[in-house]
């Protein structure tokens, strides 16, 4: 199904979920049907063990449950659609598996909950065996485990032609410590996990190839010295690290929100929540060597690549100016502007210091 | 997009979100687009003011956010493909929110647990408009009012074909009040709410419909006098006072589970968890007349269609002998067999006094 990686472009160690190997190496290329899903959910939940004390009922019942014991729960809901969300052309099956797993839980994390259950369905067509449900699952399980959170609900069913996969990730929160998107308030600093425009850059080289390939079946892509930026697209890492290493530091961001569209997205939904405006600069916007020179090949503007690009999956949060000196010590975070009166609207500062209003692809701009 | 019923079958105030209808009535024909997403969701948003003191972050945020305060929290998640799970030729799209809504509380439900909150994701293709979205939105408000539970998440994406719709619905239980399908044991009596095989027969007679209407376009079906059996398929109940009686009549089922594929599916759910058999009679399975006739004309064996039909979004529950007296105080509740020791299997006592065994639809047998 995947032409360009037969089976995973990154190590398998990194993220093989071994469980499945045994099962995987001997695909029974039987169809999923729905004769017998009883017991091929009940087959397959054998491979999820639940870990958390939190989660009392997983697979196998009318419904989850979940013992939160004075903890808020969070709940994040997605439904992805293939050729509209992945394309599995060039998308291994398990990096899709892991992949929509850390995009449920990116929005759970946004709330600086911990999560602690995930619930997937998972819709395909006779196109795909028992084999390639097991690849899907070996990619959840395995982002499961990053974050230590259960794979507590699967069911399986059928969908006419394009996959369909739908996540619920659930988590918890202790009330004092939830981050919504209001709570921004004037002279804040905005603050960012990670680099941008990675995941972008990545999506580009692959569909790139991906016409090559359709014009020419034959050809495998170079992607030599690329990982990064398909590791980007391909397999985008939950910033549990972050919330972990926040509460570790004793701050609490007054706002915070998922990067999944863009960074102009992003601060904007923030603001508009907050009732404020922003200036963010362009100079302080992260982005790693590589994806700057690449980006410059496929002659795209970086900056426009890092503010709509999307899907990095990164955290973005405001705190307090009194926590400037504690979140330095917090790994991989960058601070690229601050908090305005709402008046003031949304503003880049560009490198040669003009003010550009931002401009943000889910939002229809007045 | 409905061929059959260009409104509804059924009278408007039964359940029409009346919310909707400025909207509804001056429909903007907008294609659902992805650019101003956020603001449409901001927009429908306002007509779903959450109620629940559970509900603590509801739309337009990362995640929703319930605080159970002590309860238990039951999680439930469905993923429904157009021409997989529903035909829009025959079904009205605020039926489709309404059923959709059903099917999803029914497994919180199903848990002995109370809905409290309700996310949803609806994928649509171009073939969609803000009014078609509407439609189905207000059918699953009207569902969400009859159980009491809030929509506290809404995402909007798009499907190339297919209708995709997602639910996730949440509940809280006290946690000595929950049930699960495990817990039954020997000699207990096994309830069900309602009655069976309705729907499945409203099921066939659209389908007929279908067909003729495929031939002849300017074809109307006559379903005079089988409005019963529509209903049942086009707008099934939550059960949520089959969940209260119990309460206020102080019986507590030992497991329980959604009969959302027949009896025979549900009563072998309950008994391959509890690890026990059962028998069940036929002439205890609750059919209405209408139900019969109907079938009858059909040329379909009743029992087989109360068996394994499906669609009736019931409850099947298990109590010790000692609440049998109690149980007759709840309404539309019916004893249609007994639990037996493991060893027993799963069987039918027909009419006749025959006994044979149960076939479940999502089971393979040994």
């Amino acid at each position: 199904m995947c032409h360009f990686f037969p089976y995973c472009l990154l190590p398998e160690k990194s993220y093989l979920c071994r469980k499945f190997s045994n099962m995987a190496e001997n695909p029974s290329q039987e169809p999923v049907k729905m004769p017998g899903k009883y017991e091929l959910i009940a087959e397959l939940s054998k491979f999820f063990p639940t870990e958390n004390a939190s989660t009392i009922v997983a697979t196998g019942d009318d419904a989850t449950v979940v013992e939160p014991d004075g903890n808020q729960v969070v709940a994040a809901s997605k439904v992805f659609v293939e050729n509209v969300h992945f394309d599995l052309t060039y998308f291994p099956l398990r990096h899709l598996g892991y992949k929509l797993s850390t995009i449920a839980f990116s929005d759970v994390l946004a709330m600086n909950a911990s999560p602690s259950q995930l619930m997937v369905n998972i819709a395909v067509s006779d196109r795909f065996d028992l084999k390639m449900v097991h690849e899907i699952l070996s990619g959840v399980t395995a982002c499961c485990e990053t974050v230590h959170a259960d794979l507590a609900g699967l069911d399986l069913t059928t969908s006419p032609r394009e996959l369909v996969v739908s996540m619920t990730a659930i988590g918890e929160c202790e009330p004092a410590r939830l981050c919504t998107r209001k709570g921004a308030a004037e002279n804040e600093l905005v603050c960012v996990s990670g680099d941008f425009a990675a995941a972008y850059t990545g999506l580009l080289l692959l569909e790139r190839e991906k016409k090559v390939f359709e014009k020419n079946p034959g050809a495998q892509p170079d992607f030599s010295g690329k990982d990064y930026l398909l590791r980007r697209e391909l397999k985008p890492e939950p910033r549990i690290d972050i919330i972990e290493n926040l509460r570790r530091e004793d701050i609490l961001p007054t706002a915070m929100a998922n990067v999944s569209e863009g960074l102009a997205t992003a601060v904007m939904q923030i603001c508009k929540a907050s009732h404020k405006g922003c200036v963010l600069f362009e100079e302080k916007l992260p982005m790693t060597e590589l994806t700057f020179v690449t980006l410059k090949d496929l002659d795209i503007v970086h900056t426009v690549a890092a503010l709509n690009g999307g899907d990095d999956y990164e955290l973005m949060f405001t705190i307090k100016q009194a926590d400037f000196e504690n979140i330095k010590k917090v790994e991989n975070v960058s601070i690229i502007g601050y908090i305005k009166e709402e008046s003031a609207g949304y503003h880049l500062i560009t490198g040669d210091n003009v003010q550009v209003p931002l401009q943000a692809q889910g939002f229809r701009l007045p």
